[in-house]
């Protein structure tokens, strides 16, 4: 009541301005409730559990993607929720089948890497030349690599943010056009990643229109120290022996399991994470975590006695990995439906413990924004407004006016694991699980329970590319 | 002088005991200055780079083993060693080739494990059988595993002394033996390691005799924990393909490197670790540092100004990792020169700090052996009279009567990448190298100064067993 009365002399204040959001009490009291039983509740483990063991690796297209799409719909049903369905996703299908490298010569050893997702098969020989970074490749003379082998030797910085995994993922996504353009034959990188363990970090990687795409890999960083030491000591020829490439189309699933809300129930707030996976690990920080995790606050919204006003659609998104296909689905679909999206955020960075919430919440939801920020404070969680952005798969739907919101987790060690077959369950703390199931249930119940909304508008944007 | 006189006295007081070992102060002094030298060099560091980098992973009889004799030889040269040559060592060679598992069924998925060396080759399909430790699988009866895959889920435990490798060991040595006596059709265990790291732990099995030898091969601890979670779900199918097996026989070498005494040079010190290694890593830790901290340790007493009374040999034995043949030929080749040998010590538990000190030392020689114990002292090394034993590849030699020394090293995390290829050149500390290099020179250095001996006198033994 006192909030109503605030809102309507805050709204008076202000020229043109939409009605002020405001959380009721009754739902901060019932998300506190919610908080402390998602604490104490291992089900978004379980669900994670679930899926990496069961299904397992679940690259994008796979045989066992359609088993996880599947799983999830199963999951979703068992789990009680009010609606479940599947929305079709196209895209080109990328297979890996083997992957060798050698160094040849005085010093002939084996040299353990991973194709980079996108990269052509092909056998290729030639001397190492090495760089120290993205720009001295791309300062490569035309044709001064003909018949050699590009290497990235950069090492990608340790972050709680994971600011490092921009320069370390520009190394993956332009090395391999930078390495054409200066005429190499194959190009290798240190895997972008933080460990030094002898797992190589794989990825999508893309090549500039009209160049003739070459082997790309990524390898373990033991083995960039090694073949740096080794060209440190003259001309160093590897033996590179990829079998993979594109083998046409596939077309998976966005898997989508809702609870309905009880007054305004064709509006949602959207939570999820994305289905697919790489092929090397079973992919549970990335992003096995995401899906289990939001599926659990999902379903401990729909158990809790008070039901928010809107509803919670919780989407496992296919193929986030080879270029947010799911994400960019949904928003086309979904796109005269802007307005009625509340919210959304996803869970797409492992399953450390969420320390900040920031969202999109224009001027007249900040004092929502506030209370769901109250609301998080005993998880440990510090407000930060205007710091972040939208989870991947939000992204496009965002960019099309869609509020957003961002739990950030811990992500210190999240690149010793991604995308490497060193992604595995055991990396998951479960306690630090609870801590995200119980924040994304806490901050999805109270923005579904919201007197206003987030700002979710429709913009005229161009097509998300493909 | 003070020491030869106390000397006396002690002896004059005992019946028939030995003259009391006693090592000049001359010497003592010289030892301070050769740890403080040793600390500051970097000499270990740079030859265990050398041989990890140039010749890289050197399983026993293989073309890079042969590649790491000569690295050996050339380096001893190089290092202005007073003599150098090689024994030769001839053993049952075994080779790896290739190695595959997967789960079948609607759990379909790859399972990382790699073969024990000394497994035969083989393609098996069958139910797992999981059982929680050796006991477990031994207490299996007779025929009750046909047609079946043994399991067993065994976790080592982590040890600063590397105590938990006793029942772990035991589970790669046996485990095979006791599968085979039950029935089963291939063999699976969790690795024999304290990590969590998609990299499986090889090492050397043996098949009891009358038994027909079966696929037998270990788990990355990842992969053990999901086939656990899965045959907790019900029956598990699993496909392995492991084509590996024994080839012949091979010769390789202990390359032995010496550095002349001053007045007993027919006497000597020894101090090596093992050339070979297993062939996932490169041996950085398994035992390229024990080859390159008393390579180096012998470099540095070789360029100290007061040369020890005797000679320091250091050997880097051949094929250690598939049942001490080098340290079984060292053994037998020098077998009548038992009481020349001074002492001996051989570096095989990884870089971490000595944090120990102790040896065979008999009554007579436990004075001297407290003085160096106490120039080992300000390295952080504790005395620990009576505990432990001889490396392995002094072990055999030790049996026939030589006096040994133990310098324990930290194996906290030895066994996180102990025989697996994380074994590389980034997990060694070079600062902790540098220690163990100071420890070895002054133990080698003290008792090659010191007046009297340390125990060594020949035993009659049975020839140790091939």
């Amino acid at each position: 009541m006192w909030a109503a009365i605030a809102a309507v002399l805050f709204v008076g204040s202000a020229v043109a301005a939409p009605r002020e959001t405001r959380i009721p009490e009754a739902a901060i009291a019932a998300a506190g409730e919610l908080r402390e039983s998602a604490l104490a509740s291992d089900l978004g483990y379980r669900i994670t559990e679930s899926l990496t063991t069961e299904v397992g690796p679940r690259l994008a297209g796979s045989e066992a993607d359609a088993r996880a799409v599947k799983w999830a719909e199963a999951k979703f049903r068992e789990l009680g929720f009010d609606k479940v369905w599947l929305e079709p996703v196209t895209f080109p299908k990328w297979e890996r089948r083997s992957e060798q490298a050698e160094v040849l010569g005085e010093h002939r050893q084996p040299l353990n890497l991973t194709a980079l997702g996108g990269s052509p098969a092909g056998k290729v020989e030639g001397e190492i030349v090495r760089f120290a970074d993205l720009a001295a490749l791309e300062a490569a003379p035309a044709g001064s690599l003909k018949g050699k082998i590009a290497f990235i030797d950069y090492r990608m910085e340790r972050a709680k943010d994971g600011a490092g995994y921009g320069p370390g993922g520009r190394v993956r996504s332009r090395g391999p056009s930078a390495a054409i353009r200066a005429g190499a034959s194959a190009y290798l990188m240190r895997s972008a990643g933080t460990d030094s363990h002898r797992n190589p970090h794989t990825g999508i990687t893309r090549f500039d229109d009209g160049l003739t795409p070459i082997p790309s890999a990524a390898l373990a960083a033991p083995d960039a120290d090694q073949l740096a030491r080794l060209t440190a000591r003259g001309p160093v020829r590897v033996r590179v022996a990829l079998d993979c490439g594109w083998d046409g189309e596939a077309t998976s699933h966005n898997v989508i399991g809702e609870i309905r809300g009880k007054s305004k129930p064709e509006e949602v707030v959207v939570i999820g994470g994305h289905l697919d996976s790489w092929d090397l690990g079973t992919g549970a920080i990335d992003d096995g975590a995401g899906v289990g995790l939001t599926m659990a606050a999902g379903k401990l919204i729909g158990q809790s006695k008070l039901r928010p006003a809107r509803s919670i659609r919780v989407i496992a998104f296919a193929n986030e990995e080879q270029g947010l296909y799911g994400g960019k689905a949904y928003a086309l679909k979904h796109d005269a439906q802007v307005k009625q999206h509340q919210i959304g955020a996803e869970s797409d960075f492992g399953a450390g413990r969420i320390y900040a919430y920031s969202s999109s919440a224009p001027a007249h939801a900040q004092a929502a924004d506030k209370q769901i920020a109250e609301a998080l404070a005993p998880l440990g969680i510090e407000h930060t407004p205007g710091k972040g952005g939208p989870g991947p798969d939000i992204s496009p739907f965002a960019a099309r006016g869609l509020a957003w919101a961002r739990l950030a987790q811990d992500g210190s060690d999240y690149f010793d694991y991604h995308h490497t077959p060193d992604d595995t369950l055991d990396k998951i703390d479960p306690k630090a699980l609870a801590q995200n199931v119980a924040a994304y249930a806490v901050f999805a119940y109270l923005a579904a329970s919201a007197d206003g909304d987030f700002g979710s508008e429709a913009k005229q944007v161009t097509p998300p590319e493909e």
